[in-house]
């Protein structure tokens, strides 16, 4: 009965975590809009609004990209939590860990789009971004290797190759998230760049999971 | 097995979905009050509190106005998504574009309210509204061509007139929320007209389905 | 099968109409600290933090108050909702309308916790608070009466003694939410009074549901 | 029928107060980031963006360990709801004063962040984060007392002895949780090391429940 209780009670079971991930990604990614805002106070003689509203533009951007950064953790969340077979006090942990990081980047989401255009403060403003991008595929990467080593609480039905193809996938995009933050200190533009196109290239669809043969 | 695979495994089930994006409505709809804000600072002398809370009617009526939109939005979303017998990853997409132009409605409301009594900066706050409210519906209907375009991802029981009809009603509705943004340069009364009044259209009962005879 | 559409297929089911508002909930009373602020830029020379934070004793009272009575709202939501058959297109609304003044309620919240020390603005505050306080039991009473009247929406199983019971306490709490707005302009402090009264009343366990002798 | 009415109809189900806390957990853990600022305006002149970022180190940290903090609670929720069998009017009026508490937590969480590297107001800022940690506690003991006394509305197949270290595991960490309040009084940086160390400790995996022999 000790190792029912273990397996029925001690932990969250997959989808109240999944629920719980869910609103903290829905509540971050909605949060991201009270970073744009207008100078306080109203606006007198000839600057127009309009002009303001223009100038705004690396907000709308950094609003944007954010947004769809967590649009794809999301998806990728629902992707990855279909592996997960069962889940114990360290995966928890380690997933708080996560959300924390996600719901860390509206701040340095506000930062770079008040400094993307400064000339003076652009570079740590990037380095600054591309940590806050960094984080989360870093938890990430700790929870899949966490869950997957050895099977621990994985889907023991999962194809080892397919295993091995997302630990390879996440290792390297961390490598690679790593290395923008690397390049910022160098080039801002080049570290944009490469963050930009990494986050595309999740936004393609993910690789159908393999099963060994029944 | 590929192909179970497929179906059971690669895409978020349409339900997942919804609920995501229900979160997304919730919090898009409570965050409007954080516009509404009293002058920074105590006021004091001859200036009552009282015109100060009676001045702020712009930011009331925006409010309740994106309250009402957003609102309509989420009980059309649960409409349409009866329809949706699937998804995939363009979809996803699709209506991640759409949640990201739902969260923006927040800062064009609180452009709109503070300066719409404002002669000087009266027009871009109403064109900048009118471009707000546009938006989702660009996408709303994006995703509505892209799912029913040769019954893609729609229930395939659906009557042939019904997906025409529906079709129309979108393609109609954006090309007027269109013009209100056009409009918007030369009346912004005429163009806020427009908007109230399609608004308003919406919030009548949708149309009953209709399904092909069994 | 137009019939059954009517039913199966046109308005949302009153669980997802639960779920929704249990967000708006949620995040509206969640939303009620970020009305409580530090005054802006650090504190210098004597005034001691631990004063400021001491005097901001109305915002910790209108804070609990609030989240008090959102949260007394959430729990009679669930509870008047099991006689909620079926929802149909008013109701949608009126229901969107109810939610509407819930999460309009952090505004006077914050008006409230700011002026009702100030001699001079302490009237309007009580009486805008009264108000804010007054929307949500307004639009609660009329999604009674709607759905109530001749049994359009409820359960046909409840007791008609008991129906008619909470026509009556809703029209009453009604009537006296309505008098406290009338009240604050003479008496400020007994507004707060009969508000903070009331509301303790709705904290007492709700009458047990009746129903026909089957 | 009455009292089979009493059963089904009154209260809410746990899995709906479940539902509710989870939404409010999700949002105060996510408004936590709301508390970060940069200092309002351009920075200018030789002071760097990078040393000002580096300064909010305080944030940071507050930041974490009050994310963790609410995180705990969340699972620590989830656990010991498989406990609670029913609810009622008290123990739902509890639970709302607990997540009131729980949603206060930004407010101290800010002050701390932005006192604590400052020399005369430290201790106040200490003092206030271990009441604002303190309150959840205490409403958290509060609930577990209220529900277990004569094993009101507890799981009755729970063992004994079980129900009895829960009972002295919440009151023992309430009582230390006090003490760091007290502590502050004297020594901020004692006060912070319990507070961080009592917290770490419910980090640890909860202990498997124990149920009477069947």
């Amino acid at each position: 009965m000790a190792e029912e209780n273990n397996d029925k009670m001690q932990e969250v079971p997959t989808n109240r975590v999944e629920a719980f991930s869910d609103g903290v990604f829905a509540i971050a990614i909605t949060l991201l809009i009270l970073q744009i805002k207008l100078p306080a106070g109203k606006i007198f003689g000839d600057t127009s609004l309009r002009s303001h509203l223009l100038k705004l533009w690396p907000e709308y951007f950094t609003y944007c990209f954010s947004f769809l950064t967590i649009g794809i953790y999301w998806a990728n969340h629902h992707y990855i939590f279909k592996f997960y077979a069962r889940t114990d006090h360290t995966f928890l942990v380690l997933n708080l860990f996560f959300l924390m990081s996600v719901s860390f980047l509206p701040f340095p989401t506000a930062v770079l789009g008040e400094y993307i255009t400064d000339l003076s403060h652009k570079e740590t403003a990037v380095t600054f971004y591309a940590l806050g991008i960094y984080l989360p595929a870093f938890f990430w990467c700790m929870i899949w290797l966490y869950a997957s080593y050895k099977g621990r609480l994985i889907d023991n039905k999962l194809d080892k190759n397919f295993v091995r193809y997302l630990t390879w996938l996440y290792l390297i995009s961390n490598a690679l998230y790593l290395s923008s933050i690397i390049i910022s200190l160098f080039s801002p533009i080049a570290s944009v760049v490469i963050t930009v196109v990494l986050t595309l290239l999740f936004m393609l669809p993910p690789k159908n999971p393999r099963y060994q043969d029944a």
